[in-house]
């Protein structure tokens, strides 16, 4: 031990709000096969072929062009979202996943004394980074009926406001128009994260076009199956976008990234495709929960069902969710329980999965011996 | 144009320091095939054969497992990197590049009112990075001599201090008994930032053992040919990697880049033969522009060369500098001109490539028609 050891606690050097942090914690990733995966929301089918074609063509023989150092900007992946959503490429900011572009948007728009604000529930990713920000974190509190707290967005002094539609973990979704009815009297930056949009009804991309306050922030991890490759995009004017260009890392994207990214919007019958059987799956399985089962259950615009389960007695609760959850768990099929808020606690949130993963976890409900 | 329009400057928003900075100019990346590009220290060779392999096997036929998350953690990564250094997994972090890391540490050690310090010369990123967290830098000139101003750091009141070694963009490398002297009498963690270490004669990997308050930064960029894959690395004691944890994104390395440095720590023998072609090379014309041409050049321990150039008359300057640069640029060969400083702006940094690319490069050295 040196004679630096005695007098050294780096505690004591780390920034006071970064010594009290919590970490976030992110579901479960079993290393070992056999799980029924239903907890992080993947997309249970694989990304479309020619994205393993352009990666197999990019790597070659020998991996040659991952000596160098990918498009700092992800310049072409700029180009091709743009023509995507009939905007100009000035309009796109490309991220290391979405979690990257929400990050740096609390850098550019929250401080000690700016709030950010997002609504409980949420994703619960927003806190930690205002957090590891030392930010001020404005939260409104859905009630039951997950009502969008139009007045409430509008009239906060928050100089970003994070709205997660469809929501997170409900699946409940906003209309667009509510949202441009917020946007017209907020006199803040509103990021619409629509991580889940693909699967709902409506978006609110258009309204980049219209309005100077709104960010739409997107990810391939769920429509695009690919979670495992960490890209996701904001949408909005130049000046925003330039914001989040002056705080980002130089070269946030990798090269195989990007390529996966770029070859995944050159298939968008196949997505669509994945859309709809995703869509079908998750409503067949809202019919079941809420007509066959009886449990409340949120109607769901994402490829997540928010379910409410009953005991023998009728009854819910966190503890009726967490038996529920512990049984599944048992038969190795992973779901998720929110168990530290009032409005979610009693809920579990089920990703969809193929029909078969469905089927299973049917079966696994009707076997579970409900708490009497 | 809607209601909100008028009133709506984002730029008012924005945290000042956001508003008022400058993005990080990284090297030029042609899009075009038939440049040599000696530009952003890239390793000329591909990497290891067993990391197509392993890419390859990785994605399979469908690219299936990219539709799931990848490790949260990177932990098979931080055990094989922890095996390698002799350090337990706890004692390491893996980041999105070595960039990546450098940010969270000075999101977790610099504020307003405490400095992050580094050298001028050294990487062009970390003001870039105290600018973005709206930090206080402490800045320590080096002179000609390239000394380590070891009592200035040791006496600093910078909470962190980046102390690139072997130093950019001069190559010069400096004593791991000097780092450890730094580190017994100064208070605050010194980063060592050895992104070039892999071609140095000495590094400070084993101090993390020894010393708690030091942590030492890696990449796969330039060593292992893995740029364009973004991944580095932090060796420091588990409550300094446990800061990083708290600060960094869920999902920082994608599925594939911890596959890709899985793969390269698998095949060290390969790597050892690439350092040792390009020190032979990097030595080769470290000699022909000292003893021929007569510029002076600094002895580089790392993969680049800081070089001189004079004109017909034996004068230097950053004139003569920029017309070899500009001179280069014509021929597609792309070499790097940091012009703001007094210290550098008289010199080209160039990376080291194949021996065939520095023989083009010399050919055309020797045609430069040198200001008179």
């Amino acid at each position: 031990m040196s004679s630096s050891e005695s007098k050294f606690d780096v505690r004591n050097l780390a920034l006071p709000h970064v010594a009290r942090l919590h970490a976030y914690t992110p579901g479960l990733q079993p290393g070992e096969p056999g799980w029924i995966k239903l907890n992080t929301n993947e997309n249970p089918y694989p990304p479309s072929p020619r994205v393993a074609d352009a990666l197999l063509r990019e790597i070659g023989e020998h991996g040659a062009s991952l000596r160098l150092y990918p498009n700092p900007k992800s310049a072409p992946l700029r180009d091709a979202l743009g023509r995507l959503h009939q905007l100009k490429a000035d309009h796109v900011f490309v991220g290391n996943g979405a979690d990257d572009v929400l990050n740096l948007l609390v850098r550019c728009f929250c401080a000690p004394e700016i709030a950010a604000g997002f609504t409980l529930p949420s994703y619960s990713l927003y806190p930690v980074l205002v957090g590891i920000q030392d930010g001020r974190a404005l939260v409104l509190e859905f009630d039951r009926s997950m009502q969008l707290p139009m007045d409430q967005i509008a009239a906060s002094a928050a100089g970003v406001f994070f709205l997660t539609s469809p929501n997170g973990p409900t699946g409940v979704g906003f209309h667009t128009a509510d949202i441009e009815a917020v946007l017209r009297r907020y006199r803040g930056l509103l990021v619409v994260d629509e991580t889940y949009a693909a699967f709902a009804g409506e978006h609110a991309a258009d309204l980049v076009a219209r309005h100077p306050n709104v960010c739409v922030v997107r990810t391939f991890s769920k429509s695009h199956c690919l979670a495992g490759m960490r890209v996701g995009y904001a949408l909005a004017r130049p000046e925003v976008i330039g914001l989040l260009d002056r705080v980002k890392d130089s070269y946030n994207v990798s090269r195989l990234t990007q390529t996966a990214a770029l070859a995944a919007l050159t298939d968008p019958e196949y997505y669509a495709g994945l859309v709809r059987k995703i869509r079908a799956t998750r409503d067949h399985a809202y019919r079941t929960w809420t007509d066959t089962l009886g449990w409340f259950t949120y109607p769901s615009q994402a490829n997540f069902l928010f379910t409410e389960p009953r005991d023998r007695a009728g009854r819910t609760g966190p503890e009726v969710a967490r038996s529920l959850y512990d049984f599944l768990c048992g038969r190795k099929i992973l779901v998720r329980h929110f168990g530290s808020h009032a409005l979610t606690s009693s809920f579990l949130r089920i990703s969809v999965g193929t029909d078969e993963e469905m089927n299973v976890l049917q079966n696994n409900i009707e076997a579970w011996p409900r708490p009497a």
